[in-house]
């Protein structure tokens, strides 16, 4: 890491325009916080997005340069007067966005929906973790297992994001769940819904070497859809292959439009469906069949009170391992090369080793 | 009533094609079950597709005619010998529903979606309740209060309808609701909500006479759409005029691709979405909101253990009033007129008057 | 109220060892803090527990004496500079207890848990409400709606506790309700439940005024246990009178051993049973009638998200009426009568009017 | 088997009175039901209770002797018409209650509190599984896999009272969890616990082989109380020993009153109870503790749908595996040496062979 700042940022200003700068030095602004030297940080499909469009909704710019990055792990720098859950070198997972703690959805225990969050990354001025010293309340710090490492702690983000929706889905000893889509939440979906005791677990996605992937991590299944294959025939396909009676669950970590289709028209009666993934706004939906099935539906947005404790518990106990995830570590100044790796759809899991180890 | 037959029924055989004919005398094959006289029989949509297309999915035709009916009243004819709960004289509000009692869905507690169900008047061979007599088990009869019309009775199965949506949704004390359509259904789970301690209630209709009915009916507002109205324009102008963060609840009678649009869209963050309504089987629908906003979609269908007690409790108390909602009664030999009455889309709802009083 | 000091108080210091004093005057120590005027404190049994015995488990002494009061209103004094809910002069009712914000229990929606908290009058120096100025988030002030006076305000905190307790039990529309205890916190029980839907309210107390009261303010029926009545024959006689199958739920308001057994015993299997009062530490329970009904049994601790708001739209709305229930409103100077009159058993509920209005 | 019977049975007559007789061959009463031929029958602590006492509530008589047994395999031997799910020579385990299917609770998914269940060995008049031939509804057969034997088939019924524990409990990934009782049923709590993803499973037990045997099976700590501890200091000491805020979940299957209060005081806040085991009718409980840590506490009776579905799926991929419970098996003439194994309290679990192989 250039050692010429003092605590050097990656800056977005634009769609390809990034460069490692000068950011401020954090202080201790409240006493339960605490100063991180970050360690490393993942790369998701919403940094490429930012990488290649400079945002998704809000956008930065050369007025308004975003420092990215929101899966990270660290060791505690320093800590607040009132701090009594962290010591200096602890080594942590970051959860990456600061709720007001103050409204309504904060105070009944849905602070993912907080209105006032600030999270990670999130233009025009919630600067991100890509920087070697960052700023974080210790509530929303969670030490890493011994023999767990920093790097396999930036995992426990996108494993919260599959806890979230598992638990959402009320997932149960011995039901059958498909589960749409093979990257890495989608692999972690699998994960944690087999950790939880789900009896088949079936992953479908268009790579077949994700589906190798899969079925080496946590699948008890997979398919891999026709290139003219609609939401009926994949749905079809599914249940002659696996299920009588239709599955229990259906975990949506695609958000592509067959894929939903599919998702509703392979599951039982009184069936659930969680949409874990992101994609287009807006899609064609059988309405008449989540009518008919009376499906339970359930939107997903993040994690929330609890979602990274369970995902450590899982992590910790080898439940669900993390280690082979990751496929490519860049140092921070490849930066780009990190979004672009990830961008090409190598590999599942890329990290840029920030160096605050 | 034409006397020459012992036991008339009205069949259809096909689009268009109606008459009334002899059908069997019923015995009693069951000593749970009972022998009931119709009184009357209400007319909902389903009935007005059947008549003008011959089923739904599954059709009528001259080899398989099919007895219509399904929302009705009776009274008690004979019982079987094992019967504890009705005696010979009992008026009752009929649940038109048979299942198996036996299947996985059944011994859950929800027997709507017993895959061995025989719904009244599903083709080919379940026949409705459009007939003179009718064999039905004690515990689907519900005895109607002393000062309940057996016309009013009838009413008893929509508001059982709205009653299903209105606990799926888990109505709470205070809460705010959007409710699409104002028909017969749409305005039954606006009472329902209401009675269920709801704050605003407002109704969306394109038909304002009927809004003018939900405002006297109970509906706390009321909002017509103009004719070019995106599923966007509609759910901003209800925000303006009615709530501040979105409202708590959409209960979607109508099965319209821009309210179900503005029904998600309308929502707060972590609100709850019923769809009540059939309408085209694939619509386009704000998915990337549904998961933002963490939104608990759920299908509607039918109703199950509990919806008509509580529905007789509803209507019983006053905290539900059904009489207005009767704006036709037609006799027996008048049925198709019925259905065209219905179909011109005149009153909220018609019945048929079988006679068996 | 005495203008020789600045923010008079009334301190305990022992049993019986009450005195108005000088306290320190408060300062904004939270930029989303204010000062309030206090306008009312309502007194509680456990005021009056302190009182006699100088704490419950805690005790107050000479070297720490405490501030009394929880339930409380008063008028905004003035305002951190990130406040953004409340302005000077807003009338508001006072939630007593200051979470910490960041522990399991309040970041999971459950902060009436949170082992941190900072409850009003809490020994050793956790001080309380009676006194004239009073520092509050702003997010624990609840703007009373115009036509409510601030002395109405006090009884939302009682309403609040009848809240959590209907909210706990999840109160549906048609259901019977046995609740055990006519004071403040059984009758406002009653009206609560009456207000989400329930059927049958019937109170139980031994003090027959109390009982006449109840029927006037929201029970359907009441009951008048004997003198030698047990749990069994309370049981019976109110199962005999009111229920053919036995109650949905029981609120247990008294605490009292006979009133618990009872409560089980006249539940019906599968019912509802929630704890509210407390009394004796260790009370005779049949365990075994529990387990075979299948009886879901709650604690229920103070309140929690969303009490408060659902309390005052009650009371906003007319849902519930809390105006008969002041029975007495004493002066600042009185407080040690308006204790006495309380533990006398005097009325309902007794007011201190502290007097910044 | 005494072959001068047709169909053998053991009737118990009264308190000690126990002889092998003739019973009537059953017939198929019901087009859904079939005739098996018992394979084993095994003994729970209720035959012994019977064996001594000649019942519990209900007792038999010299009138009215009973046919003792209710955990039971056997073997399709003829089927109804209307079956559809077995056929002739289908090894089963049994689910011994017959529910009305009509009810209220039976309707809304609670079988197990129908006001008119007949359950097997239910003076006077519902009797058991000890017999050579056995009618029962096919929908209460559950056929076992390749791989189980028909005595493992036995231990499906306890099994499955577990899984009905563990499902009241919501049992999920990472609590902690403690167990009073390790006998049978203390025992598959702790397995099924475990297999539904529990962290710590802490058996406590005062017999010191029975803890050995449970660390051999699926607990993952044992406490052994000493003679004088009460429920305070066993609580004490279980915290002290495995958790910093108290356990997540109690499973207390003795019914004994130290036990009973040591579950709710090792609790944490918010925690909770399910009463498994049935002791003395009355014990002293500490409601206030109930109340301060607002535990939620569940009465548990005997098994509901998709009970034993779910301990068929936990047995069949060895995630509890019951094999080692049974350690004796007697011939159909020595019951009443069954019943005194058992009542000596020698092994875990003692089975009866009918020989309906």
């Amino acid at each position: 890491m250039d050692s010429s700042f003092e605590n050097p940022a990656v800056y977005l200003s634009g769609p390809g325009q990034a460069s490692i700068k000068e950011s401020p030095l954090p202080n201790i602004t409240d006493s339960h916080s605490v100063i991180l030297k970050i360690a490393y940080v993942g790369v998701c499909g919403s940094d490429v997005h930012f990488w290649k469009h400079g945002g998704i909704i809000n956008k930065v710019s050369e007025a308004n340069p975003l420092i990215m990055g929101h899966e990270a792990s660290g060791v505690v720098h320093s800590i607040g007067s009132a701090v009594t859950t962290l010591k200096v070198g602890d080594r942590v997972a970051i959860e990456p966005g600061r709720p007001c703690r103050r409204c309504k959805p904060c105070k009944a225990g849905r602070y993912n929906l907080c209105p006032s969050m600030k999270f990670a990354a999130d233009p025009p001025d919630s600067h991100g973790t890509l920087r070697k010293f960052y700023e974080i309340p210790e509530d929303f710090c969670y030490v890493l297992p011994p023999d767990m490492g920093l790097d396999e702690g930036v995992l426990v983000e996108p494993t919260a994001v599959a806890v979230h929706a598992c638990r959402l889905a009320e997932v149960k000893v011995g039901i059958d769940v498909v589960i749409f889509g093979a990257g890495t939440v989608g692999l972690l979906c699998a994960a944690v819904a087999k950790a939880m005791g789900a009896r088949k677990v079936v992953s479908v996605d268009v790579n077949e070497s994700r589906l190798e992937f899969a079925r080496g991590f946590a699948s008890t299944d997979t398919f891999l859809p026709g290139s003219g294959d609609t939401a009926g025939t994949i749905a079809t396909q599914l249940n002659t292959a696996y299920f009588t009676k239709g599955a229990d669950l259906v975990l949506e970590a695609t958000g592509v439009e067959s894929c939903i289709g599919a998702g509703i028209q392979v599951l039982k009666r009184g069936g659930t469906y969680v949409q874990v993934g992101l994609g287009k706004q807006r899609i064609q939906f059988p309405i008449v069949s989540l009518s008919e099935k009376e499906i339970n539906m359930k939107g997903c947005f993040r994690y929330n009170a609890g979602d990274y404790d369970l995902a450590l518990h899982l992590l910790g106990g080898g439940k669900v391992r993390v280690k082979d995830l990751i496929t490519s570590v860049k140092v921070f100044e490849d930066v780009t090369e990190a979004w672009e790796t990830t961008a090409r759809g190598e590999g599942i899991k890329t990290l840029i080793r920030v160096g605050g180890v």
